[in-house]
């Protein structure tokens, strides 16, 4: 006999999230949704919420973590190739030159993460994201990376699955680069993870089979790519989006026309203290058409300042 | 306070299989391996299983049901286009000739697809669906298409989730084509059907965004495909899968790679009065190197015409 008590409701779902416009807004559209004697109640099955990742469920500053992950296995891969001392962007990479490596462009970036990316298992990929994760630490805060996740979002996603939403990531990262940890750090289970893709094959591999990862695209899960991969990976629009970024506008607005009330949330970086604050000029998570969208439409943007009264998960009282 | 009862245990979870040693064996292996104690136990997150869809929770014949959809779909459109009248497959189509139709092949299946799958957005093609389901029948039996699912798989599908395994169907016929039935029938959320699928784009549309489906092949989820959309949707190695063709073959090898205990089940269709039989020269769902692999490896194999007490749900006392 298992018996749930349902009556902890009047906990407070959000103990992170300071009192505010923004924390009563996410409250009260999941109360009403969830009520049905609401004219905007939601079946469960519509309940889908869909997260981007980086700058919203875990920081991007100086640079997308999944950038450090191809740099270090550049520098770990690097005793095999010689010839990478003087060909960009491998060299910026060993010289740790970041204003190069970026220069380098999208171009640059696409050779980095197919020389570490690609040509191994997907076995061989996962422990690798793995052992990196146990090994790096991030530049400023010395901490591995998967430690600078936002608690706020994690009470977010909580609140919402406990109010029967499906919760998904929509992320413009690597799918695989991202189902090694996510469940442990957001309790998402693998197949609820949408990202950018590389192509694969199966081998058979003289019966102990292998899947591998092929030096081509198969997927990029950003801008107008996250509806398609929305549709194509959970084929239902969600009721709920969140994001913090004008490669998120897409999907947001895919969620703004569902039928059913919707709610879009744009995380806006506006603490330069205890996190980093950027939006418009941003290189990284440039939010400015985004911003725009939101204003004029009055979606719920998050002033990460004074809305969050704690950032990570490692600062909590 | 909800209450689950979980001592309906003793209760037969599988109604409709005849007592022998294929009902024995799923029983065992699920109990064996959600059995804490067990030295086979598998953590819930791993329970995974995946289910190929025609011919193995549907039949399949006299032809793909899906090319059934598309023929009608011709005829409709054919107005509209004088020029079929003298264009193959069209033609063939237009005329009720199937073994023309069949000798066209790939090729000509994928123009039928192309003419009558894309061109329009994801929610017309889901209408178009829904709509074909409450007016088609099939030639033989004279029901709705999708009354034609097999009322053992439904009983194992809910056994399996009783059990806290994740459901999923892996299939070559069209994802968006499933969809907009599956969860009924099958109780399997759109979310957690991986099959093949044309390109698509998102469009802005002034405000009303919509998908448009595109002439063009994005991933063809069959044979060596099935591994290779498992992990792209899935993420996370199965541990029971269940087929009935050669198409599955790949699937099956991937499966019983895992290092958990797993389960692989082949459905042999061999009950021509009740529904059909067929195995190694079939021209749909043709199962001759998937048969003797099973056979060698040890594999369950269903016979239908022992192992199914009943077909179809309609045909229950
Ligand atoms: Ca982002
Ligand atoms: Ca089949």
């Amino acid at each position: 006999i298992v018996v749930k008590d349902t009556t902890s409701f009047k906990i407070d779902p959000l103990p992170s999230w300071n009192e505010g416009k923004t924390k009563a807004a996410i409250i009260d559209y999941i109360k009403d949704v969830t009520n049905k004697e609401s004219a905007n109640f939601i079946p469960e099955i519509d309940r889908i919420a869909t997260f981007d990742n980086d700058g919203n469920l875990w920081s991007e500053q100086p640079a997308y973590f999944q950038l450090f992950f191809a740099m270090d296995r550049v520098k770990e891969l690097a005793k095999d190739h010689p010839e990478w001392q003087n060909k960009q962007p491998f060299k910026a990479v060993l010289e740790n030159d970041m204003k190069t490596l970026i220069a380098s462009g999208e171009k640059g970036i696409m050779e980095l993460i197919m020389a570490t990316h690609a040509g191994i298992t997907t076995d061989e990929f996962e422990l690798l994201v793995k052992n990196w994760l146990e090994t790096a630490q991030h530049p400023r805060f010395n901490k591995p990376y998967n430690q600078l996740i936002y608690q706020p979002m994690l009470e977010l996603l909580d609140y919402l699955r406990t109010n029967d939403f499906k919760t998904f990531i929509v992320s413009g990262g690597g799918i695989e680069f991202m189902r090694p940890w996510v469940e442990e750090a957001y309790g998402i289970p693998k197949d609820q993870v949408v990202g950018s893709s590389i192509a694969t094959e199966y081998d058979y591999n003289n019966g102990a089979p292998v899947i591998r990862r092929l030096s081509k695209i198969d997927f990029i899960d950003d801008k107008a790519g996250k509806p398609v991969g929305i549709n194509k990976f959970i084929g239902r629009k969600p009721v709920f989006a969140s994001g913090n970024s004008d490669g998120d506008l897409q999907m947001m607005q895919w969620t703004d026309s569902n039928p059913y009330k919707s709610f879009q949330l744009y995380l806006h970086h506006t603490d330069a203290d205890r996190e980093w604050a950027y939006d418009r000029e941003s290189h990284i998570g440039q939010f400015n058409k985004g911003l725009d969208e939101a204003l004029e439409k009055g979606w719920t943007i998050i002033d990460m300042k004074n809305d969050w009264k704690t950032i990570y998960p490692f600062q909590k009282e």
